[in-house]
């Protein structure tokens, strides 16, 4: 099988990379697309032989020149990568928004999407899964908690779901008050118990929004409505995600904390699974697993994300905007911890919920939150 | 769809009959066996009307007459019910040998078959796969254990399996030491934590046989060897069992401890999971969920299901015979709760491991091994 990697020096990138590193033979990686990371995209290239490999721009191409593989560079290099021939799946790890185009790219080149970027299907996920639907195209999620939740659904349908039970460690500020949370400083915010992440996803992680964005994405993936989907904290955590059918039987996916095992499933999905020397999760080893509702009083972005998904239209796609905004002026040091949820709220209260029927609209929508809440990031950080 | 249900009166049986009347319209009761409980079939044929009936006995069958059901009894008579025109599944819920005559009839006679009796497959696993293969039915468990690996392997092959993790309440007595256990009531014993359950397989949960017999069902059902099957105690009884695959995935079954939920899969596998009124898991209610290893020198018989099923051939059904009349004389006040692990190993090593080829050897076999444990009894008990 061919895949292409979109964000391949990110986490999720490396790691996929390590999954076919895992399984020689099995899979060639036909395209990468990274943004400013030249040095390991090298190291990348000289390892898998793409065909074809994409930059940020044309400055950052031109440290790349003399390679073997094609080189392209901005939008619509991530484009050519997310529809080279003769790839059957594309793993879409782009940061941010620039995951919509290719993946709207590749699912009209009829190409297996296994999707990582959250943003993709929060900010547009009516436009993404009705192309997907419209073309044919399986929709397969990284994500450990949607991954579990697509494992756990094999072979049911939609009318069978009671409800997702989406698992949250918690994040590490877990069992902390408001009071606690106010001189939160960037480097205790990065500090993830369980899973090894980006920053940006670290913070949303430690905000709950990650969650939000996750129950979001859910909704989309699978078909249900919010009111089916209870988020549930779970420190360990072991079990992923599951799902309640309607008979009362619980289907959960478990294991160790290690995003190569979602990767896989989704690189050979429907494939048979195959083995690997990833990490293990040992019942008799384990100190227990244990489960509490979140604290939605102190975690707000929770509720903020559940409110966005409730407006629909365009509202999600300014949640992720107001966020990403708070989120790098948190990290700045220009906003206190618990600003970032204000933020989010006042741009969300700002904004005239209207319908979008292209990328483009969603992209002026997506431009002006990004304005809006930096001018809260400025009212807030004061 | 249509059923019949041997065992009708017992547990496993009037909990089926619960799921029935669950789902009006939906299942037809064409038949029903039972043993001398007439007050109860009475009531069972008054409401299920079925087509036919049998018990135990000429004698128990007189006290029916004048219903409007065929009436059958003994051997014969649960065979006939077993095998009835228009049946698609039966319930084996016999207890005991008794169990296995009639599966092997309803295979021959191509009804799906829905599997509680623990002894069919523990006794005879290998003569019930085989002819189940060969008529190509299907062996659905009901157990929860099973059902619920049988539920996490949907879709995967058995190549895929890395190990079952068949969990354990623990019994009773978890925790507890050889010193006592030295003078355990029948009473005592006869109090399990989590399910309701007949007063055999009460005791067969205390000593942990229970679970020796569930791992070999589970060798059979599954097809995957001794060293593939992990016991794991997990006194909760919320994860009903689970599968690790290659990978490292392990998909869980989960639920409240409510017999109808297998029962109710099983009824209406492969067909959409139904909604009921059935009893529910909450994770947030939940204290947690925890696992140890079992203690297998306390609970000694585990390993003598191990030791039986290694064997092979006609040790199994030596186990199970010499546990029937262990179990028995415990419950009768004549022999100590931690001589049914001395009567079971001393009969297993007084047999003398022979091939058999058809349930009749077998029935020789397990005569002898009554015989041979009733001595035991004597001995020990003494």
């Amino acid at each position: 099988m061919n895949i292409s990697v979109l964000g391949s020096t990110g986490s999720i990138g490396t790691q996929t990379l390590e999954v076919v590193s895992a399984h020689p033979g099995k899979l060639k990686v036909l395209g990468l697309s990274a943004g400013s990371n030249t040095g390991l995209l090298k190291q990348q290239i000289k390892k898998f032989k793409p065909k074809a490999v994409s930059v940020k721009s044309e400055e950052y191409a031109k440290k790349l020149s003399g390679k073997s593989s094609k080189i392209y560079f901005g939008d619509k290099g991530n484009i050519k990568i997310a529809t080279l021939k003769g790839v059957d799946k594309v793993v879409i790890a782009t940061p941010g928004l620039a995951g919509i185009a290719p993946t709207l790219a590749a699912i009209g080149a009829k190409k297996t999407i296994c999707l990582a970027t959250k943003e993709v299907l929060v900010a547009a996920g009516e436009l993404v899964t009705t192309e997907a639907r419209k073309n044919k195209v399986d929709l397969v999620p990284i994500d450990s908690e949607h991954s579990a939740i697509f494992q756990c659904l094999q072979g049911r349908s939609e009318k069978e779901i009671k409800r997702i039970i989406l698992t949250a460690s918690g994040g590490p500020f877990r069992g902390k008050n408001l009071k606690d949370l106010k001189k939160i400083t960037p480097k205790q915010a990065l500090a993830h118990p369980t899973w090894k992440m980006g920053q940006k996803i670290s913070i949303d992680s430690a905000t709950l929004m990650n969650k939000g964005f996750e129950v979001i994405e859910a909704m989309w993936l699978f078909g249900v409505p919010l009111s089916k989907i209870e988020v549930v904290v779970h420190p360990q955590s072991i079990i992923h995600s599951a799902v309640e059918f309607v008979d009362g039987s619980i289907i959960a996916q478990m294991g160790a904390s290690d995003m190569r095992l979602p990767i896989q499933y989704a690189l050979f999905y429907p494939g048979k699974r195959l083995a690997n020397k990833f990490r293990r999760f040992s019942f008799t080893d384990s100190k227990g697993l244990t489960f509490e509702e979140p604290d939605r009083k102190t975690f707000r972005c929770l509720d903020l994300a559940s409110k966005a998904i409730g407006e629909g239209k365009t509202a999600p796609a300014v949640l992720t905007a107001a966020n990403d905004v708070a989120v790098e002026a948190f990290l700045a040091g220009k906003l206190p911890f618990l600003r970032i949820a204000d933020v989010i709220e006042s741009t969300l209260s700002s904004n005239n919920v209207k319908k979008y029927s292209s990328l483009e609209e969603l992209l002026v929508v997506d431009g002006w939150a990004r304005d809006k809440a930096a001018q809260f990031v400025v009212k807030f950080g004061g």
